[in-house]
C-alpha cells in the first residue's frame, strides 16, 4: 500500500555546474523532508527529467545517475514536525559530465508521505507536541485496491453511523498544491494547482487515452507549476479535463453510496478539492446535494453561491471560534460584522442558502455579545430570503463577461493564489471581481477559446467584456492574443457596438513585434516598455466631468502600477493621468466603447466606478438608476421588482445618508407610481439614513 | 536635384479595416506636411511595404494601390510653419480587399523636403514670421552630383574666407531621427537614430555589397525604428557599420580639403552627426582635429572628452546667451555655476581641452556678475590643467565595464533618447553613467558580442561588470541573454572572482521558460512577473551595516520601480527591501560577488554608493581610500600622484565640511610621509571646509 501514495511532481533546486566534474545534488534540498519521498523506483525515462535550464535540453537518462538517500535533516524548526514518516527519504542525482556554468534541475516524481492539510495543522497548532497524533498518509484512488478500500470504508462508516443525516466530504481525492520547506515554512501554495494530483496509473491512463504522454516538465513548467496566472497550455488544460472527469466519476460513486444509504452528500470547497471543478462540465454529474465553503469576501461568497448543479450552498463565516480572536483582547463582534458586511453584497445578489460558523462553540458561548450579533446577522440573512420571496434582485441591462484564458471553469476564482489571501500583485485585479460580486449585473466568465470556438457567437449574449490582469498572464491573456482570430473577433464585437473594459495590462503580451496591447486600437492606449520613448507624447488629461467618475469623491485609487500606459489613439480621452501614465481612459471604437483602468482594488467608490464603467461601455448610461441606485457609493440598494421591495444596506463603518434614485423610473410604467414614498423629493429621490453596516427594507408599494 | 533629397523611412498611422471594402488612407496622416513627401516614384517592391500588423504579413504590391496626393493641411499651428516647401506632397494607399478588423500600416520611403534642425528653429523661434528666411532643403551626398557640389562648395568657401582658421562642421550628412507632427509639435526623436540616413543609392550599394537587402521594415521595426533601447538586430548593426564607413570616408574627404587649405577641421557633436560614430572604428579615419559638443551633465561631458582620435575636445556650457535666461528675472550666474559643477566631476577625471559658451555675447555683457562668474569658472578650469600638469588623477584598482548590446560604440551614450533630456523610464539608469563619469574608476563599455566573440577574453581586463537597464532592452540585454555562451561566460567570470553589478532589470528578458533574470543564480534574485506568486517568499532585509551603504545618510533613492524583485538565492543578503521588493542586495557567487540595485538616479549619495559597490564587487573594499576619499559624499577628491596635488570640490549648493581619508596610505610607501599636513588628525584625516560649489587644491608635498 505505501506504493499507492498520491504522487506530486517537484523540481529540485537549480544547480549551477562550475566544471565538467560530476555534479551531485539531493533533489529534496529545500523541501520538507517529512512531506515527500522521491519515487526512485519509477521509470526514470518517464517520470524523471533532468534538464539543462541554460539550453532547455532534457538530458538523456544515461547522462545521470540516481541514488536513494536517507531523508535530509531539517534546517530549523524540526520540533514542529516531529518524527518523519517511516517512508520519508531523499535521492541524489549525479550528472556525469555537466557543461560548466550551465544550470541544471531535476524534475522528479515524489510520493506524498504526509498529508498536506495535516502538515499545516501540525505547524500551526503544535500538533507535534501531542503524542496521540499520528501522521496522516495519502493514498490514491487511482489504484484499484485503494479505491476499493475507500468505498468499503465509506459503506462501513455509514452503517456504523445511522445518526448521521448529512455526510460532508472534506473533500475528495487530491489536495491543492502545497509544499513546505526544510524550515517547516510554506514553500509553495496554489489553491488551484494540479501538481499534487498525479499518479503513475493516471499518467498511464492518460497516455493510453490520448496517445501522448504528460512529461514531468508538463507539470513542473520550468518551476512555475502551471499557476493559474500562467497562460495554460492546451496539454495542461487537457490534463485538467482528464483529471476532473476521473475525479467526478469516482466522487459520484461515493455520493451514490451515501445517497443509497439515505443520507445527503455535501462537499467542502477546499483542501482536497482538486479535480472537482465546481464550474466544470463534470461537476453536476457528481450528484452532490450541496457545497459548503469558507467565505473570505464577496467574490469567494459568489464562488460558492453560483455553483450550478447542487440543491443548496452554504457559507462558513469568519471569525472562526478560535482563541486567536475569542480572547479578552479580541473583537469577535467587530470581525463578525465586517465579515458579514463584505459577504452581504454578494448574498444580496445571489444568496447562499445557509450560513454558518466553525470552531469551538464553547469559546463563542463565553461572548454573549457575539451570540447576539450572530443572531442579528442570521435575522438579516433570513430577511433577504423572506422579503425577496425567492426572487433575485433586478440587474441592469448590460451582461458583463470576464474574458480570460480560464473562462467559466474559474468563475469567481480569477487572480487568486491562495484562498482569499492578499498579494501585492493581484489585489488591484481581484478588486474587479470583488466589485462585480455585489453589483446588479449579470456576470459571466468566458474564455478566449469560447470566443474562437464559437466564432464569436458567444459574444452575442454579452454587452461588455472585461479583460483584467497583469501583462503576460492568463487573466490578461498574454500570448493568447497572438491568435489573429481572437483579435479580430473582439475588435468586431467592440466595433459593432460592444463594450470593452481593460484593467491593468489588458490584452498585453510582450512581443518583439508591434504593440504590447494587442487591442491597442480598441483601447487607444499602449504599454510603454521603454521601446517607444522616442515617440514624443503630447497627451493631456481631460478635465471635463465624465459619467464614469461622477460619483467619485477624492482621488481615484487604481492600486499597484501595471506599468506605464501611454495614449496612442487620436481620440482617446484620458480621465486620469499620473506621472505621465494613464490611470483611467475612455475610447470610442467604431460603434463601441472601450474603458481602461490601471487597476481596481475593491472599495465602495471603485464598485460604483466599475458599475458606471459597465453602463457607459454598454452605451447604457441612461439606465444608471433603472434598477435603483443611491447617490452615495457606500450605500447599495437591491430592487426586487415582483416583491416590490428594496433592500438598502450601508457597507461603511459609519452612519451614512443616501438618496435612492430611480423610483420614478420604476413606477413610470406602473400604475402604482403614486406609491412613491411621500418623503421622496420632487425628483423622486428617497433619503435614507443607515447606521454603520446597517440595512433596511423598503416596501415600495406603500409609503415607508 | 530635388530627387537627391535625403530620404527617411516612415510608418503610416495604423489603420483598422472594418470590412472587406477597399481601405484607403493617407500615409502622411499625423506627419508634418512640410517635412516629408512620400517617394511615390520609388520602386514599391523595394521601398514601400504594406503590412498586416495583425498577422505580421507583408502584402504583395498587387494587393494595394498608391496614388500621389497634395500635401495635407495642418491640424493646428500652421502659422508656425508658413508656406510648405514646393515639393511637399502626400500619398494615399488603398488596400483592395483588407481582412476585416486587421490592422494595417504602410512603411514608406519619404523625401525630407525640409531640414529637421531648421524646422526646430522655425517652431521654437517663430522664424515663419521672418520673410527673409528660406526653408533649407536636404541633399544627400550619396548622389555623385550632390557630393561633387558639396566638395566644390567647401573648396570655394575656403578660398573666399582666408580669415577662417578653424572650420567647424555642423555637422556632416545625416540628421538624427526627428519628425514633427501635423500640429507642428515634435512627433519622434532619437538622437542616435539612423532612419533619416537612407537613400536609394546607399540602399542599393548595401544590397550589392552584402548580397541581401535592407527592407523598409528593417528600419521601421514595427514602429520602434530601432531605438537604442531595442535589442539591435544583426542586420541593423550591419547597416550602422555600413553607413558609418560611408560617412567616415566622405567626411574624411572634406576634412582633407580643409586641411589642404591649411585650416583646422572640427566637428560639432549633434544634429547631422549620424554615421560619424565618434567611438566607432571609422571615426579616427575622418582625421578631425577636434570635436565640440554641448555639455548637459557629467556623462555628456565624458562623451566628448573621451573621444579617441582627435587632438582636442571642447565643451559648450550652459546657459546659452539667450533671452530666456538673460533677463532681469533670470539667474544666469546660478545656472552657470550649477552647469559647471555638474560637468566639473567629469572634467576632473578626463578634462575637456577647451570650454566655451554660445549665444549672443551682447546679452551676456549686460550681466557683469555673469562675466565675473565665467572668469572664475575659466580660472578653475585652467587650474585643473595646470595643477595636474597634464596628469589624470589616479583611479582605484577595479576596472569597470558597462555591459550591454552596444558596447564601445555608445560610450557614455547609454539610455539616452534625446540629448540629455529627462525621461521617467531612463533617469534611474542614466544615473549609473552620470555617477561613473566623475568617479576615480577606469570605465569601459563592452558589448555582449565583445564577450562572445573574444570567448570571454575581453573580461580578463575587467574587474566589475555593470549591466543596467530596464527588462527587455538593449541595456539590460533582453533576448541577447538567450545566448547560452554569453550566460556561461559571464557566470564563469563572476564564479572565478569577478564582480557583477545589476541595476533595474539586469539580464532580464521575458521568456516563457525559466527565470526572468538570465543570471538569476548570479544575482540570487529574480523579477516577479506574476508567474511565481505561488512560491511563498520568506526573505527579510538584512539589518546589519554593509560596506556598500556605509556612507548613506537617510534613505536610499533607487528611482523608478523596475518591477517586483524577489530573493531566490539561499544566501543573498538584502540590504534594502521596500513593499516586498528588493532594492539593494549582495550575493556571493563562487569566488565572485554580485550587487543588485533597483535603480540609481544621480546624486552625490548614489555616486558614493556605486563607488563602494564597485569596490565591494571587485573584492577591493580595503582600497576604499587608496586614491583618497572624503567622509562626505557631497565632496569629492581627485589625487594626482605624480604632481602630488589633490583637488577637493564641493558638489553641493551649501557649505560642506569633509575629512579626506587615505593620506596615510598614499605616503606609506613614500618617503614624504612626513608631509602629511599638520592639521590632519591622528588617523590622517584632513578636514576641509568648502563653500557651496567651492573647490580647493591641496599640495600634499607640504602642509597646507
Amino acid at each position: 500500500m505505501p506504493e499507492q501514495r498520491v504522487r506530486q511532481f517537484l523540481m529540485s533546486a537549480p544547480q549551477t555546474a562550475t566544471s565538467t566534474e560530476p555534479l551531485s545534488f539531493n533533489v529534496m534540498e529545500g523541501y520538507l523532508p517529512a512531506q515527500f519521498a522521491p519515487d526512485v523506483t519509477a521509470d526514470r525515462e518517464l517520470y524523471w527529467q533532468v534538464i539543462d535550464r541554460t539550453t532547455g535540453e532534457t538530458l538523456p537518462t544515461t547522462a545521470w545517475a540516481l541514488k536513494e538517500a536517507p531523508a535530509l535533516p531539517m534546517k530549523s524548526r524540526a520540533e514542529k514536525v516531529g518524527a518523519y514518516p517511516e517512508d520519508a527519504a531523499s535521492a541524489v542525482v549525479t550528472i556525469h559530465r555537466p557543461e560548466p556554468f550551465h544550470v541544471y534541475t531535476a524534475d522528479f516524481l515524489a510520493k506524498q508521505v504526509w498529508d498536506s492539510t495535516q502538515i499545516y495543522n501540525y505547524l500551526t497548532n503544535d500538533w507535534a507536541d501531542d503524542p496521540t497524533r499520528l501522521k496522516d498518509r495519502t493514498y490514491d484512488v487511482a489504484y484499484p485496491e485503494t479505491w476499493d478500500h475507500v468505498r468499503q470504508s465509506l459503506g462501513r462508516w455509514l452503517e456504523k453511523h445511522p445518526e448521521v443525516d448529512v455526510v460532508r466530504f472534506t473533500t475528495f481525492f487530491y489536495h491543492f498544491t502545497l509544499a513546505f520547506d526544510d524550515n517547516a515554512l510554506e514553500k509553495y501554495v496554489d489553491w488551484f494547482g494540479y501538481s499534487a494530483a498525479v499518479s503513475i496509473p493516471a499518467l498511464e491512463e492518460f497516455a493510453a487515452e490520448y496517445g501522448y504522454r504528460m512529461t514531468p516538465e508538463d507539470f513542473v513548467d520550468s518551476g512555475h507549476y502551471n499557476t493559474p496566472l500562467r497562460v495554460p497550455t492546451a496539454k495542461f488544460k487537457t490534463w485538467i479535463d482528464f483529471t476532473a472527469r476521473r475525479v467526478a466519476a469516482q466522487a459520484a460513486e461515493l455520493v451514490k453510496i451515501t445517497h443509497d444509504s439515505g443520507r445527503e452528500a455535501i462537499m467542502f470547497l477546499g483542501d482536497n478539492w482538486i479535480g472537482t471543478e465546481p464550474y466544470g462540465p463534470y461537476f453536476p454529474s457528481i450528484g452532490l446535494d450541496a457545497v459548503v465553503g469558507s467565505v473570505g469576501s464577496a467574490a469567494t461568497c459568489r464562488m460558492i453561491s453560483d455553483i450550478p448543479g447542487v440543491k443548496y450552498t452554504e457559507g462558513r463565516f469568519l471569525p472562526y471560534f478560535f482563541p486567536d480572536v475569542f480572547n479578552p483582547e479580541g473583537d469577535p463582534v467587530g470581525e463578525a460584522v465586517t465579515s458579514w458586511t463584505q459577504a452581504r453584497r454578494a448574498i444580496v445578489r445571489k444568496p447562499l442558502d445557509r450560513i454558518g460558523y466553525g470552531g469551538y462553540l464553547s469559546l463563542a458561548m463565553q461572548f454573549p455579545a457575539f451570540i447576539d450579533q450572530v443572531e442579528a446577522i442570521a435575522r438579516e440573512f433570513r430577511s433577504i430570503h423572506n422579503r425577496s420571496e425567492g426572487e433575485l434582485p433586478a440587474n441592469a441591462r448590460p451582461v458583463v463577461a470576464i474574458l480570460n484564458s480560464w473562462g467559466k471553469l474559474r468563475t469567481w476564482q480569477t487572480y487568486m493564489v491562495a484562498h482569499a489571501l492578499w498579494y501585492k500583485q493581484i489585489y488591484s485585479y481581484l478588486g474587479v471581481i470583488e466589485c462585480l460580486a455585489g453589483l446588479p449585473l449579470d456576470v459571466r466568465f468566458i474564455s478566449f477559446e469560447d470566443v474562437t470556438a464559437s466564432d464569436g457567437a458567444i459574444l452575442d449574449e454579452v454587452d461588455v467584456l472585461i479583460n483584467a490582469g497583469a501583462r503576460d498572464t492568463a487573466f490578461s491573456g498574454g500570448r493568447e492574443w497572438d491568435d489573429t482570430r481572437l483579435q479580430t473577433l473582439i475588435r468586431a464585437f467592440v466595433g459593432s457596438g460592444g463594450g470593452f473594459i481593460g484593467v491593468g495590462g489588458p490584452t498585453a503580451r510582450t512581443t518583439n513585434e508591434g504593440t504590447i496591447f494587442a487591442l491597442e486600437d480598441v483601447l487607444g492606449l499602449d504599454m510603454e516598455v521603454s521601446w517607444t520613448l522616442s515617440h514624443t507624447r503630447h497627451f493631456e488629461a481631460n478635465e471635463e466631468p465624465h459619467f464614469i467618475t461622477a460619483d467619485l469623491v477624492g482621488s481615484l485609487d487604481t492600486g499597484e502600477d501595471p506599468g506605464d500606459i501611454v495614449a496612442t489613439g487620436a481620440d482617446v480621452q484620458l480621465l486620469e493621468l499620473r506621472e505621465g501614465s494613464v490611470k483611467l481612459a475612455v475610447n470610442q471604437y467604431g460603434e463601441g466603447r472601450a474603458v481602461y483602468l490601471a487597476g481596481l482594488p475593491y472599495s465602495a467608490q471603485n464598485a460604483r466606478l466599475l458599475y458606471r464603467a459597465c453602463l457607459w461601455a454598454a452605451n447604457a448610461q441612461d439606465e444608471l438608476d433603472a434598477v435603483l441606485i443611491t447617490d452615495n457609493p457606500e450605500v447599495e440598494v437591491a430592487w426586487y421588482p415582483s416583491a416590490k421591495h428594496a433592500f438598502v444596506y450601508n457597507n461603511a463603518d459609519s452612519t451614512q445618508r443616501a438618496g435612492i434614485k430611480g423610483l420614478d423610473r420604476i413606477f413610470t410604467t406602473n400604475p402604482t407610481r403614486a406609491a412613491i414614498p411621500s418623503d421622496a423629493s420632487a425628483s423622486s429621490v428617497l433619503q435614507v439614513e443607515l447606521p454603520a453596516y446597517g440595512s433596511r427594507w423598503l416596501d415600495l408599494q406603500d409609503p415607508v
